[in-house]
C-alpha cells in the first residue's frame, strides 16, 4: 500500500494517518474544515491537504471515509467516482450506507467495503489523535456477496497497519449488534442520567449521592448528543429490537424484586458478573495462529460468506489474502486466525460445503 | 473523641480504622473472622481486637458498625446494650435499619444514626483499605426527631475525621434517592450486561464489539452480587418506584426512536449530557465557609429537621455543634456550611420559624 486518501480529519482519520504515516504509506487528507485539515498536515497526520474528495481520492490504494454518517455515503460514491481503487467509512451504522452506496449504479458498490472502528468516534475532534489508538481494539468491516477481493484485502492491509484486528459480519448483522452493545447502551446511560437530573427539588442531593457506580454507568451521556439523532433514524429497527428485550428483561427484574426472590436476583447478578468479567480485552500478545487455506473456485460472494463466517463465531482474522489460481477464476482464501479458533471454524466451514487446509503457524 | 469501636473490619472499617488512628483516636476492632481481625490489627487499621461485640463497644464514645445489611440491626442493638454512646452504620438501606432499632427497645435509637459513605462498600475486604477513602466524598447521616444531639455530634466528628462531608437526610428519603443513583442503575447494568451475554451463538461476536462506553456502563455488573438481593429486599417500594420511572422514560425513548423525531431525542441527550457534566464532584478546596446560629430552644426533633433540611437542598454540613442554653432546654445549633449555599439555607430555615444568624468565616 502506497498511498491512502483520508476524508475527515479528526480523531479516526487523523489517527489512522499517523499511524499509516509512521508505516511508511503516503496520506493525503481533505477536510470541509480548512483549519482542522491545515491543524492535520501540522501535527504529521497527513503528507499533502487535498482541495477535494476527488483529489484526495484520485490514485489512492484505499480512501477512508471518517466523517458522521448522514454523510457517509454521498462522499464514498464521490471517492468512488474519483477513481479510488478500494473505499472504506467508519461510519456506526452500517446497512444503509453500504444499501446506498450499491443502489448508486451498478458496479459501484464492489468497491466499497463499509468499516466500524471500535474506539473512538468520528464526531470526536483531532486534538486526541494519537498513531496508537487501535492498536489491539476490534475493527469491523462488512463485505458482502459483490465485494471485490482485491478492494477487501487492501482494505484489510490498512486495518492492520493501524494495529486493530478485524472482525467481519454483513451490514446487517452489525447493525444488529451494535444497537445491543453501544446505541442500546447510550439510550438507557443518557435516560438513567435523565431521570436522575429531573427529580425537582430533590436535585442537588440526589447528585451528591451519585458515586463510582452511577459516574461510570452515566459516562457515555456526557459525550456528543449530535452524533446520535442520525445513528437513532439510521439504525431505527434494529434499535427498537434491542430496546423492546432490554425493556422485557427489566420487567422481569422488577418482577423479581416486587416478589422478594433472593434467588432470581442472585443468579441473575451471577450470570451478569461472570460474563462482565469475560468481555474480551484484545488478542492476546504471543498467541499462537494457524493458517487456513480455503479453495474458492468460481462461488460468487465466497469471501464475505467466508469473513462474515468468522465474524459470526467470533474469530479475529489476523490476515487474509487471495492466492489465485492460474487457471483463473477463484482461487484459495488464505486466513491466518488464531490456532484456538482453528478446528471450530474449520467445522463451520465444512458445513458450507468448503475444502479447507489447516497449518499451524510457529 | 478518644476511643471508636468498629465491628466489621473489611474495606470501609479498616479505611475508617486507619484514618482514625492517624488523628491519634484509639480503635478497638471486632469481626467475625478471626483472621480479618488479625489482619487488621497486622496493618495497622486497630489499635486492640476485641473478642466480642459488646467488648468493643464498652466505653467507645461511637461504635461504627461496616456490615452486611442484613445483619447491622442486630449488631447496632448490641453495641448500645453494651454502653457505647453513639452507634452508626454503613449500610446500603436506612429506614428498616431505623426502624429495627427503634422498635427495639424504647430510649435505645436516641444514640443510633443511620449512616451511608458514597465510597467503599461493606462487602469489600481489608486488602484496598485506605485512610484516604473518604477524603472528599458524601457520607449521608439519617437522624431522626429522637436523634441525641450528643450522640449526632461525635458520628459527625467521626466522619470530618476521615475527611468525608456529611449530608444529613431522613432515613425514609435516603432510602427514595439511593434507589435512584444507586440501585435501579446496579440493576440496569446487569440487565444490560446480562441482555447481551444471553443472545446465543451471537454471544462471542457482540462482545467483541463492546468498547469503552458499554464496558463503563457495565462496569458495576462486576462487582458482588451477594450484596444486591438483600438490598432489594429491603428497599424494595423505593426500587419499584425508581425502576418504574425509568421504564416509563424508556418507553418514551422508544416513542421518539420510532418516530423518528430528531428534535426530542437531541434535547433528551443535551439534557442529559448536561446534568452529567454537572455532577457534584466533592467540595473545593479553599472554599469560603459561613457559620450558622440557629437557636433551637426546646423544639424536640429540630436537630434532625435542621440537618435534613440542608440535606434537602444538597447543603454540606462542614462542622457543627450545640452550644447548650445556660438556662438548660435547648441551645443553639452551629452549622458551619459553604458560604454560596448560607442565604438560600438561611431562607429555607426562616420558612420554617427558625431565627439564624450568619458570619462569614475568613
Amino acid at each position: 500500500m502506497r498511498r491512502v486518501g483520508i476524508v475527515g480529519t479528526g480523531l479516526v482519520g487523523g489517527s489512522v494517518g499517523l499511524a499509516l504515516r509512521r508505516a511508511g504509506v503516503s496520506v493525503v487528507g481533505f477536510d470541509v474544515d480548512p483549519a482542522h485539515l491545515a491543524r492535520a498536515l501540522e501535527i504529521g497526520a497527513i503528507d499533502e491537504a487535498a482541495a477535494t474528495v476527488g483529489a484526495a481520492a484520485a490514485g489512492a490504494d484505499v480512501v477512508l471515509v471518517a466523517i458522521p454518517v448522514g454523510h457517509v455515503a454521498d462522499v464514498v460514491i464521490q471517492a468512488l467516482d474519483a477513481g479510488a481503487a478500494a473505499v472504506t467509512d467508519v461510519g456506526s451504522v452500517k446497512a444503509p450506507i453500504v444499501a446506498a452506496v450499491t443502489g448508486a449504479r451498478a458496479g459501484l458498490a464492489e468497491r466499497f467495503v463499509g468499516g466500524h472502528p471500535m474506539a473512538g468516534s468520528e464526531q470526536d475532534g483531532l486534538d486526541g489523535a494519537d498513531g496508537d489508538l487501535f492498536v489491539g481494539t476490534t475493527w469491523v468491516l462488512t463485505p458482502t456477496a459483490n465485494t471485490d477481493m482485491a478492494a477487501f484485502t487492501d482494505i484489510r492491509a490498512l486495518v492492520g497497519l493501524v494495529g486493530a484486528e478485524v472482525l467481519a459480519v454483513s451490514p446487517e448483522h452489525h447493525d444488529a449488534l451494535v444497537a445491543v452493545v453501544s446505541h442500546v447502551p447510550q439510550l438507557a446511560a443518557t435516560t438513567l442520567m435523565d431521570v436522575a437530573a429531573t427529580r425537582g427539588e430533590e436535585h442537588a442531593t440526589l447528585l451528591r449521592l451519585a458515586a463510582g457506580g452511577f459516574r461510570d454507568m452515566t459516562r457515555i451521556a456526557s459525550g456528543h448528543p449530535g452524533i446520535w439523532p442520525d445513528i437513532c433514524i439510521a439504525n431505527r429497527d434494529a434499535i427498537v429490537t434491542a430496546l423492546d428485550a432490554y425493556l422485557e428483561a427489566l420487567e422481569r427484574v422488577r418482577t423479581l424484586v416486587t416478589e422478594g426472590d433472593r434467588d432470581g436476583l442472585l443468579q441473575l447478578l451471577e450470570r451478569a458478573r461472570t460474563a462482565r468479567r469475560s468481555l474480551p480485552r484484545g488478542i492476546a500478545s504471543g498467541e499462537m495462529l494457524a493458517e487456513l487455506r480455503v479453495p474458492i473456485l468460481d462461488r460468487p460472494g465466497s469471501l464475505a460468506e467466508v469473513t462474515t463466517l468468522a465474524g459470526g463465531i467470533g474469530v479475529n482474522i489476523s490476515d487474509i489474502e487471495i492466492a489465485h489460481s492460474v487457471e483463473g477464476g477463484g482461487g484459495v482464501l488464505v486466513l491466518v486466525i488464531p490456532a484456538r479458533d482453528a478446528d471450530a471454524f474449520m467445522g463451520a466451514l465444512t458445513d458450507l460445503g468448503y475444502h479447507p487446509a489447516k497449518t499451524e503457524l510457529a
